[in-house]
């Protein structure tokens, strides 16, 4: 039987409402810091059978419905040798940040071998995986985002150097994008070849943008990444944080899902995207005051996630390092017993 | 003659459109700098000479329709003794911030004389604007806005210490809010009665709610301020940022103005408000890549902005440290010459 996250992406009807939580393998669970120690995370990304393990460790306890590969959006950067590194409690940060032609050359096309690590994990997890007919979704960073991390070199709240870029040069920033689209294209495809069932691209700062912004800049690079993995016939998620004014927008970009974050009511979320499957959207923020409130914001959700199909139980955002795993926990019994969308 | 500001906040039709800028007086201008030195802005606050002077500087570079205070949200709390500092580069920092039932002891009324630096700053600001009939805004934090840097106690992105408070024990949010609605009030009529011919209600941080919360543990509060002003009959307007799912809902509070931040079209963002006037929105990033681009930004914000009456041109947040006044200058020239609404 196909498994129902699979189906509820899809827009199909489904025998539960399927669940499963951006951030869900990461600092939330003991056994992933026991496991974990001080290295970089790049190096554990870097390490197959860890990140096998650490991709695994929530599935195990949560009983989710989908795992999420250990990884992070740098990757196809780091590996083609841009200059990445990512830095406990800040970041990703860039030695040295694009800003001129001149960088182009540093973002050459990404070939498997540079991804050997990914893949092997990707091997890894595939086959644990297969006994329980439990999906593996694949991701990447969409190329507006990655953009923002190699031009402003480091997390930002102002975006002042990527608007400068993309208003003053946009032939340069076009001929970026470009190479991101073809970086990420690439790396979706090295993972969906090794097993991975489901992708899903982060926009992560695309709400930094205007709708006229996300129009001109970030829309169409986005739109051909996901029409270049259409042959794939994988189910995609496109994901975005404070893109309430852009739903419409990215429904537009060609995504089976679009992901909903919590400042939207789902219902009028499921609204703006159409005939989209949505995916979301408990604020992360209500899963860190116990059991009780938690499940209580989970219902608030399956509320107004209503009956149709075409809906993934997710929060609206990363699971913050400071939550209790047993909320979680109580949230999956809940949405697989309560959960009405679709079924 | 009345000020355009004035009229514009009040629907009625002006000469020309008005401007100021959010955090216009500050870090982008030479001659702050030159001045501030390194010493705590609290203690530039509590200077009426300096914080007199440092309100003025943007008026007379810029020619802007309004003054608004040098001051800051915290200021009341810091001179009722809650323990607030400000750190640079990081924001307010409370010593010991809200816990429990014991806490609200700490939130005494606040009086006239705690605020003596402030009224005294107030009367120097008001009689250096009356030759030329320039308003002063005087400013306060929303509760629910003040409530967050209370419980967190240093700026967060996760709001998770006050969104536990307001779900998991309402009642004693309640009573907070109730300490924090009557401090607002005492501090706003201050201002008042010096002179600030309008105010500003900053709800910075209302966007990080859901509509529920909103509805629930911010929207009554900030009624509630405006309505114990409604007296003083100062046009009022209430801004907060990535508040887009929310402005329907702020027009009910009771504001003259509803300011819009950049990630909602202005026309759009007229619509949801419905009679309130508006304030904003250009993308503060707009203004870091030169005089033209800042321009070109300006004249699409003009354009969304219609030719209806009630419209204040501002930018959509604060203006950012790394600003070249040159380039707020040329777009203060253009919204006067260009701007057409309520002409």
């Amino acid at each position: 039987m196909e498994s129902a996250f699979l189906k509820a992406c899809r827009g199909e009807p489904v025998d539960h409402v399927p669940v499963w939580f951006m951030r869900q393998a990461g600092r939330s669970l003991p056994e992933y810091r026991a496991l974990r120690g001080t290295g970089s995370i790049l190096e554990a990304i870097a390490d197959p059978a860890l990140a096998h393990e650490i991709t695994m460790q929530p599935v195990r306890r949560y009983g989710v419905d989908a795992a999420i590969l250990f990884s992070d959006i740098v990757v196809p950067y780091h590996a083609i040798g841009f200059g990445v590194d990512v830095v406990a409690g800040r970041g990703p940060v860039i030695a040295q940040p694009f800003r001129s032609e001149a960088d182009l050359e540093r973002l050459r096309p990404l070939e498997g071998e540079d991804v050997a690590h990914v893949t092997a994990t990707v091997d890894l997890v595939v086959a644990a995986l297969r006994a329980s007919d439990t999906p593996l979704i694949g991701f990447a960073g969409a190329p507006f985002t990655v953009a923002s991390y190699l031009v402003e070199g480091a997390p930002t709240r102002d975006f002042a150097l990527i608007k400068t870029l993309m208003h003053a040069e946009p032939a340069l920033f076009a001929r970026l994008l470009d190479r991101l689209v073809d970086i990420t294209v690439a790396f979706l495809r090295a993972q969906v070849a090794h097993g991975a069932s489901a992708v899903q691209l982060f926009d992560s700062w695309a709400g930094s943008l205007t709708r006229d912004e996300y129009r001109r800049f970030a829309l169409e690079p986005t739109a051909r990444v996901l029409e270049a993995i259409a042959d794939l016939d994988v189910p995609t998620i496109l994901f975005g944080v404070g893109t309430g004014e852009l739903l419409d927008l990215m429904a537009t970009a060609g995504s089976s899902v679009v992901g909903i974050d919590w400042h939207v009511d789902l219902d009028e979320g499921r609204r703006r995207v159409g005939d989209r499957a949505v995916q979301g959207n408990l604020d992360p923020a209500r899963c860190l005051g116990g059991i009780e409130l938690g499940v209580q914001g989970a219902r608030e959700v399956l509320a107004r996630a209503g009956a149709a199909p075409g809906y993934v139980f997710n929060l609206g955002h990363g699971v913050l390092p400071a939550t209790d795993p047993a909320v979680l926990e109580a949230i999956v019994r809940v949405v697989h017993e309560e959960g009405r969308a679709g079924v």
